[in-house]
């Protein structure tokens, strides 16, 4: 950390910003501007350190960090890239993942031939929600319970892996039990409630990035699932907020690269919800394989037209099959393979 | 809602609209431009419908809302304005409510003391956190439990009743037992488990804004707890995420008089979360009250150079009395008291 | 453009709208609901009318416009897809252009070497500017005249047609003398004395989006050129300013299918501006190609470490070369070539 | 300036940022961590240096910013507050200023009447605009020469001085003759011809932030002005582009505070912009006073009704004359006066 004293500040303001240092058992090396004193405090752990540690004492004009404030999911703290083995699928090597379903399980029927249909299509995971965070309380929220039943079913059918959100801190166990990935949503990545228990347990998980954190601290979200031990991340770019409102979120695309710099964890792209329309999804899907994702995360509903949830962002079975042939070509292009 | 339909389409399209509205049993009313035709729906909750219903359709270009998807929150449901009484203290009235006390409660001592220094200078209700929500795992997560009682007993020695943060559905009882007012972070105001829990209590709570979603998201995020069946619920604007870096967020002033016109709740405001810096929030909370809030949220700290968290935001003792002193000399000018 | 009455509005408050709208030789169709009136006002050029224009009038709630604001630059009024000649150049045809070159011009030693490398490695066109639009008074402002003459020197050494900003109204004219496509910064995009002089050449123009415009802004901003008379307009997306701080800005990827579905006009992508780091560029680049760009318009200098302006965004010469190579082949995966 | 090295980065690297640093007649202290080395480079002009001289170095893993990037604006530059003098009203002081008028100039008698019930409601400066920097081609784009020619016979007739917006270079002259104070548009804030054009004069301007710049930008912005020679600088908040949407913009009400503590300039705020709406402007008209802002600028038409521009967000006159009264209220409660 630099700390910048004001302009005019006593020696015994910077004395004091030293001492406080030393006790944290931290370096110290002072530069005496012309101006104005600067403080370097030096050591591997000031990244998790707050500001304000510095920031609030007398004298003090500003505080800069030099290190990061997430630790655990640092290429500095592990340096070769995490790969992720979901029932044989790895997750962050050659292969693209592709997780495809429907928004929410609806009913056996709609959920059977959505599974039938994407694995047809040649994809790697099923996907659909049983659990729906919902921003009314008069919108559909989920099957609950009998939704997570009938991914199990589908499951028995296709033999595709099931990827399905959690939202309560009591569910984890009984979600964990009928997922091989388990979906932290948007709005969950800073439930530290929920990141603490899906911590403590072992179920590869997908992060998403909150709609209005930023790289940094969705990466110090993903320590939290650290820490407790669970090392199966997945990150997943769905978009953030800013003023543009032709489509529904901005997608982040500088997020791949940026994860791929600074985490060893493995980055998937959902274009389905960071648009918001159908039409734009393929556009989004090609592009994020081509920015370095891991895996996409795609909607597809047999029916958009009679989804109860998200239907305008959904693809058709015969458009998701046609995205997955261009998707395909591309990877191949870029050494890859779906 | 209204729905505009592409250039050209079909009038077997337009009929799927139109028998979609029915099925729902809303009105219809058809607009045949020159360019293009445009569908009318009409109907008391067609603000709680999900756009998706008709943009799904083949041939639909748009749909624009008209009926807000917040209901319960609306003036438009109850035209007067809602005074909730906690202890005997009217907020939303006349006075101008003010909540003070630390961020977080880090020890009887630290806790006491602000809450003496806070009551003295004319403060409404104590503040301080027994579980806090922090971005990193590697930070003070609060005392729990153990700050709940010693919330109690600041309450016993004072007579300042409590405003204090639940952040786990499990806890919401144990907190509603040492809260007079529960609250619920910015980082939850989308956590549906933890409004509807909460909704189902009847306990008065303070829903904090988001720092990433729109005043009608707040609201509808209202209508959580008020269709529960809890009627008591203060609104609290605390700044939101915006490109400008030299606050830790941009105190959004407008969400006042915009709530004002739109919801029948009352509205307090966070300057400290928003400034981040104890120099700015003097300048914030006097201008909150000009705007027409009905109560402030500060935080006060006997030591903050000793803070184990948010230290820097924190007024000193002496800094909040005399900040309380030009806000009741506002209020006054105003027409209102604190 | 619908019109929503507030509940309880009275007959004359409607009848002046609609009163208005015939002036406006508009038509009108009431929509009466139980609870609210609806006007839809109809007519083909609503679009270019001020939402104020109803939303003055007493007992008027809210105007939601239908038309989009633009009307040249959407496929609406020319449905099929523009493609403009440039020196036997196509661009927004299947041929994907590569613009590249430093971001200043700094002498004619670097121009030239640049120039020679870029053109080596397959560029289409060569940039570099001469009027520097800088943030700070103190910077380098750019060689103006002289930088000109050395873009025509080097592209009679290489053949590259130039790409060059102007900045000032009154220098229009003599840069379009040096410049085979004109440059519209993003700090510019609305400086409307400068859109209306450039409207009234027929010089291409490259019109890059601002940092701080929505989609529909920069089409608009387009009716500019397109309204004067020039209708060879070619949009640049550049990245957009959210609150995310890991990249300069953050490309909207999505801008690229919305500008495909709403207009005719060819539109390419910058990344370099947008990322800020050289390092982040190549996957910027090799996603716009992928999500849909006609063209990319990249930074390459000699000698990045001594240049003048952004050399942390600029390739060196060996990186651009390897990044055309892969750009070529994920061409030719979507049946385009460069 | 604070560069830190890559972990591991070598030697040579070090030395590389280090020899840049002494051939720029900068100070060096070397901080050699366990981990990393941290260069810091000192000297008072490194505000002004791109953070690019250090970060395109090999071996630099990122450089962070002691100094700001703006000087001559800066309080570290000019300690004590700069108060302006316009006929004798002086800005920047006790008295809090009110510029008011209609948005655009339409006509001899709207302006008249516009000029008449200002002056009696009690404003201090009479605004109009004679040129318009419109979105749309299609929009009404101002009386341009003959506006401005009825803006020095309404300052005949009431006395009060003007106030109106130049947005190209080349009219700054004409302009400055009829205006006592010129305005800068916030869509112009980074024009940097126009900026050094007016920098040149030694007319009072108004310098509005650009919806989507920082503070830090502003404060640059004006430093074009200062460094031309123009001491007559005035700062003026009107909201910035985030994605609320329910106003037009969100004023930044902590620019206020943060403006008064980094810059010796006098600032004043715009709520017409920002709000979008009348019913909101007296809310953030009081908030800005009651925030430390040296005046006011709010747009008040005879008759909004018929207003060619932004009517929607003009005040009637009886509306104005009342919130003037709040205002004085409000002034006298914060020792100052209008």
């Amino acid at each position: 950390m630099i700390v910048e004293m004001r302009k005019g500040a006593t020696t015994a303001e910077v004395d004091a910003v030293v001492e406080r240092a030393k006790n944290l058992d931290l370096d110290v090396q002072l530069n005496l501007g012309t101006d104005k004193t600067v403080v370097a405090v030096l050591g591997s752990n000031t990244g998790q350190l707050p500001i304000d540690t510095f920031a609030v004492l007398p004298g003090v004009e500003s505080v800069a960090r030099i290190m990061k404030p997430y630790k655990l999911a640092s290429r500095e703290f592990k340096d070769t890239s995490t790969i992720i083995d979901v029932d044989g699928i790895q997750i962050g090597g050659d292969r693209v993942v592709v997780i495809a379903g429907p928004c929410a399980v609806e009913s056996e029927e709609q959920l059977f031939q959505a599974a039938r249909t994407v694995k047809e299509a040649g994809a790697t995971f099923l996907r659909g929600g049983a659990f729906k965070p919902r921003t009314s309380p008069f919108s559909f929220q989920g099957l609950e319970k009998a939704g997570l039943e009938m991914l199990t079913s589908a499951k028995a059918q296709t033999g595709l892996p099931i990827v399905t959100e959690v939202i309560d801190p009591q569910d984890v166990n009984l979600v964990a039990k009928h997922a091989d990935i388990l979906q932290i949503g948007a709005r969950n990545m800073q439930n530290f409630s929920l990141l603490t228990k899906i911590g403590k347990t072992n179920a590869p998980v997908v992060l998403k990035r909150a709609f209005s954190c930023t790289v940094t601290e969705w990466l110090t979200a993903a320590d939290y699932l650290l820490a407790g031990g669970n090392s199966k991340v997945i990150l997943c770019e769905r978009g953030i907020r800013t003023f543009e409102d032709s489509a529904r979120f901005s997608l982040d695309m500088c997020s791949i690269p940026i994860v791929k710099k600074f985490s060893h964890l493995p980055v998937i792209v959902d274009p389905s919800h960071a648009a918001g329309h159908f039409s734009l999804v393929p556009s989004l899907a090609r592009a994020a394989l081509a920015a370095g994702a891991d895996g996409l995360l795609i909607e597809v509903h047999p029916n958009p037209k009679e989804a109860l949830v998200d239907g305008l962002q959904s693809l058709t079975p015969s458009d998701f099959a046609r995205l997955m042939k261009e998707l395909e070509i591309i990877a191949r292009a870029l050494g890859r393979h779906i």
